[in-house]
């Protein structure tokens, strides 16, 4: 089959939770964001151009067809505007509910980042990175 | 800490890689992207408001001080503009190196879905879903 170029998109990320009440501490009361729908198993948020669901790690299981197992092997990042936000972010997801990977410091590529897991042990970058291009709806350029 | 309300916003998914060429493979060759940076070490995708790198799994497991296992918890997803593109797609990517962990068929909620492991057991759906609308630029909409 020849190889096609198709649109560079990802529609979702899915991550497997436990106990969504517990999940939602970390992105609503910690991120503040607000969720675009929720039912008692799965909850979706409208991200920069694409949609971040929390769903519970047994229904997901099923659906992928592999069996639920703690979150390794990939990390997420939220970037935010200033230096000092890393810290502030990170603090206040420790708050919610979060488990602090990394403390902020400031990478070889320049910037500053620390890490923190959320409940379920999904692994968030939290960045200062002024190197990628934020716009005011969020979408987010590669920058060197 | 008072809660502020902070950018829905996710700037860098990071998948942990054994084998750059091999991961390249399967994005490059399978889905058709087109690296915006790569050196030795990482390999960066411009994706729809955001960016994915695919970074040596022992690299990101020193970054985020946490050890490199394999990749479980979570699921990506990719959607397609047609219901026969799922099974393409499907297809397209099991013969560069992808291994099929559900074949296609409809979901409770409609459309047409199945799952593909990467070459590193990272989990994408490849959707088709009439109630997501994306725009040109590739940014998807939660619908219902």
């Amino acid at each position: 089959m020849q190889t096609q170029r198709q649109q560079q998109q990802m529609s979702v990320v899915t991550l497997g939770v436990a106990d969504l009440a517990r999940s939602k501490r970390f992105y609503v009361g910690g991120f503040g964001w607000r969720p675009a729908f929720e039912n008692e198993e799965i909850v979706f948020y409208q991200m920069n151009g694409f949609v971040l669901g929390t769903w519970l790690k047994d229904q997901l299981a099923a659906d992928s067809r592999r069996e639920a197992a703690p979150s390794s092997g990939f990390a997420l990042a939220h970037n935010v505007a200033t230096e000092q936000a890393v810290d502030e972010t990170l603090d206040r997801l420790a708050d919610h509910g979060g488990r602090l990977m990394r403390p902020a410091d400031a990478p070889p590529h320049g910037g500053r980042r620390g890490y923190v897991a959320d409940p379920d042990g999904h692994a968030w970058e939290i960045a200062w990175n002024p190197a990628f291009p934020i716009s005011p709806e969020g979408y987010v350029t590669f920058g060197l």
